[in-house]
């Protein structure tokens, strides 16, 4: 019988008595605090933040830090959005210098958008650049983009993710499709990636399964990225973990859209490779994040449950909490259910 | 071969396609907000907060709530802790009149501490009361008394339910002995209590797996109990109930001791039983708990994840949390590191 990737994994799992009390070296945690963060601010962060964040990712032993977009400046104008929407190489070296990914533990990664970003002119080589991830993030529909996407960073010499979005609302005859495309392209990994923090538990397997057996004997990795609207997305991360998936995303105190991401503090607490240092990141929380939350609001509150529970877009709950009325539970849970 | 109590279980959920379409008709729901919560404030609520409560569980199609502590009135001075820290059956009825089970689909319950309760004297026969259940908490070296105290209500004519409290500080073959005790008993429900907020899901796993099996084909029922010291107290919940806990406990907000419990709010919007109604709940979230956080401090903030993620009581960071330094997560973890 043919064996697929997901089963072979749970068989060496289920050898293990407590395999929660060992690791697996092969598991690489990215940071996306600067990234996934700068959708609450429009990436207006001070160099200080930044290099805060990027200094705790090498202290702490993380792989990758994400450090912003590399958006179109025709679509995100300099003007009103911050330098790491765009992440222009200098912008980059001003936080890290010559980054050396040996000395340093830490892999760079910035995200290109299909449909919103100029990936063809404003990614360099990776000779070039102190970059060495670039992951595509796109809608299923935009698949054939994120295709020429994924080769053009691979020819240009960068290691490659590619992050379907919004995949709770994604018919499965769609999802399959996708990853049967994905897979013959020089992709590195494919996340998972839970949007709307909609997903439960056994939706998580139903999804990392068919991903680890699409990846199966090809090399490629499996991803998760999760979203926190539910208080869920530390658990399905762990659930993604113990299935298979070698790449995670995580943010320091779970900085990210509405909800907020898997907060990286919990994620370090969880894996157990003593490369992982939680120290550095209790240190970057009360430096930084103490006083950025008297800035943002983010986390997972009412309006975004409400929107997570019915497996919306968290705009509504965003433009709630912007308003005057941001308690207003009842009447924005009337609206979500008027309107679904 | 010997088929136990989850394996059983197993084999019905996986005849299922997508088995969170559908509900279990014999789940049941326990709120524990003002019994849990009143650890945060002596139980000093008011009867309007309270009634409140009561009023929600009955419209949100919640099976029972635990109104709050028959604790001993010496050891809990009355001039020191609020009604509910005693939950005598006037201070009850005040909230609820002469409560029908019945007509408003909600039984009642009351916790009882081993140890720290005068339960022979204080819990009448239920024939005199309007509480329906006694659920008694205690730690694994208190089961000779819990075994009295469950008989004792029993035989009052209780419903009755037994938390073995710490339970992820406990050896592994005391949770055998003790389940193996309690099994013999009279005992309705055994629920899985995570204190600490310190179990990983596959942890969760193991101890639903072993009280399942320790129940099977004695018609008694395996409840959950989860803390969200690191965000997992919903996940655990969810986990538990996929394993096949048939009783659970969730609370308002998560208010509760330290990070609080499993929200009633993201329990229901996960839970398909249509009895369910998620709507009180919102409002009385927008009419009560926005004011009550401007008074009282819970939920999974960074100390309540340390002492989580190091398996350790709560008290150390709720001290923190009560102070004026209540940011200084650096030193706080560092002590934590020094005392383990």
């Amino acid at each position: 019988m043919f064996e697929t990737g997901h089963e072979k994994h749970q068989e060496r799992i289920h050898s293990m008595k407590a395999p929660w009390i060992t690791y697996r070296p092969e598991l690489k945690v990215l940071d996306c605090t600067i990234r996934d963060g700068g959708l609450m601010n429009d990436h207006q962060f001070s160099n200080d933040f930044v290099k805060a964040v990027y200094e705790t990712c090498v202290d702490a032993g993380v792989d990758y830090m994400e450090i912003g977009y590399r958006n179109s400046k025709e679509m995100f104008p300099k003007k009103q959005f911050g330098a790491f929407r765009h992440s222009d190489e200098e912008d980059i070296r001003r936080i890290t210098g010559d980054h050396d990914p040996e000395a340093t533990g830490l892999k760079l990664a910035i995200m290109a958008d299909a449909g919103k970003s100029d990936w063809a002119e404003d990614i360099l080589p990776a000779s070039e650049s102190v970059v060495s991830m670039v992951r595509v993030a796109c809608y299923v529909e935009q698949i054939p983009e994120t295709v020429e996407m994924l080769c053009d960073a691979h020819e240009k010499g960068y290691e490659t993710s590619c992050n379907i979005m919004a995949i709770s609302t994604v018919q499965e005859v769609e999802i399959d499709q996708a990853l049967e495309v994905l897979v013959q392209t020089p992709v590195g990994t494919i996340c998972v990636v839970d949007s709307f923090g909609a997903l439960y538990r056994e939706q998580v397997d139903m999804l990392i399964r068919k991903y680890m057996d699409a990846v199966n004997e090809t090399g490629k990795e499996v991803g998760i990225h999760a979203h926190n609207n539910q208080q869920l997305a530390f658990a399905n991360t762990i659930e993604a973990l113990i299935l298979g998936a070698n790449r995670v995303d995580a943010t320091v105190d779970g900085l990210g859209r509405g909800a907020g991401n898997c907060p990286l503090e919990l994620l370090l607490g969880f894996l157990r490779n003593p490369k992982f240092k939680i120290r550095p990141v209790y240190k970057l929380l009360e430096d930084h994040f103490v006083g950025l939350r008297e800035e943002l609001t983010w986390g997972p509150l009412v309006p975004y449950n409400i929107t997570g529970q019915h497996n919306q877009h968290p705009r509504s709950a965003m433009a709630l909490l912007d308003g005057d009325d941001r308690s207003r539970y009842l009447a924005f849970y009337d609206q979500v259910m008027r309107d679904i």
